[in-house]
């Protein structure tokens, strides 16, 4: 059975959405940060982290290929336009879409208290998420996913995202991208991860 | 021929480095961000994209690894542990080594003027860069690459990090660290990328 490193409150929940897609049974291991137990699975002792067997795999992205790339599911082959396609959306979401909310999120909570400027950098991270909410409508196209009509890990790391956004006070998407959200949030693969959240929290 | 959309000055630098390792020969056509020529790559309209036939990959990190898994080269197969491992090496440089100096560059000169607000978050990004070039260190091991024996594109993108902090001001690597980035950028791959940098520049 996998072991799940981190809360439903963290990017774990990512890792939990794309598990309940793919129907695999996984355990969560609680630990905390920088504990020895983390650092046994992710040298930098950060989650979420993963334990398959023998193998560990951590950042969530990271996690997100092993599993789909395992199973066969929430991907395409390697060596397909598709999977290249995939991965240039991936890595837009990662670069673009969460970067504003990561920044945010270390200057509000995360950095050492004299070093945040959160004030100062929220209209910038505010007007870059406007932007990449633009251009996941772009790449969105006439949908229903952002890989057409395959549901991906790319949706997952979307729709997680948009979640955050919200909670967060980001600007909120409209038309067809909110349209979207909806859709994506809506599959019980991701409702199972909310209610564990609810129950967490 | 590969065609390759950026600037050798860009993040297409990465992708040059790559083709020079694998030894594959490239066409660079030189596209502005926004025009109907990149829009046709990439629907972003930002570089760097490259078209490999009819396939159109962007984001510099998607094509390392559509370049990596066609030509068998710089990577491991998908499946094995090594995939993931390399996998959760990647996303770290590109969340936690890249997102310091992206950060910086953003305020620095790419927001519009009235949102930059380089004097607050320069300290953050100073130490969120110092944080991870201790965890580079510990990834790194006893090398002499990120995987060991294996020259990867994670090397590439580290190696190509190494160069943009240390062109910008940000707290330089020691020890083991400084003897890493110094063995990658001595390679002929990106010596022969320097070359067409200094050109252009």
């Amino acid at each position: 059975m996998y072991k799940l490193y981190g809360s439903p409150a963290s990017r774990a929940a990512r890792v939990m959405w794309a598990l309940e897609e793919i129907g695999a049974p996984y355990e969560i291991v609680a630990a905390k940060p920088h504990s020895d137990a983390l650092k046994a699975v992710n040298p930098l002792g950060k989650v979420p982290a993963l334990l398959d067997g023998e193998t560990a795999v951590f950042d969530s992205t990271a996690i997100l290929l092993h599993l789909s790339d395992k199973h066969g599911m929430l991907t395409f082959p390697v060596g397909s336009p598709e999977r290249s396609r995939l991965m240039s959306v991936v890595c837009f979401l990662i670069d673009d879409f969460e970067q504003p909310l990561w920044t945010a999120a270390k200057h509000s909570f995360i950095l050492p208290e004299a070093l945040r400027a959160k004030e100062a950098i929220l209209p910038a991270c505010h007007h870059d998420f406007r932007n990449a909410l633009a251009s996941l409508g772009a790449l969105l196209g006439d949908g229903p996913f952002l890989m057409g009509e395959t549901f991906t890990i790319a949706d997952i790391i979307a729709g997680h995202l948009g979640g955050w956004a919200k909670a967060t006070g980001f600007p909120e998407p409209e038309g067809a991208v909110a349209d979207y959200m909806a859709r994506v949030r809506a599959r019980p693969g991701w409702q199972a991860v909310a209610k564990a959240r609810a129950a967490a929290a």
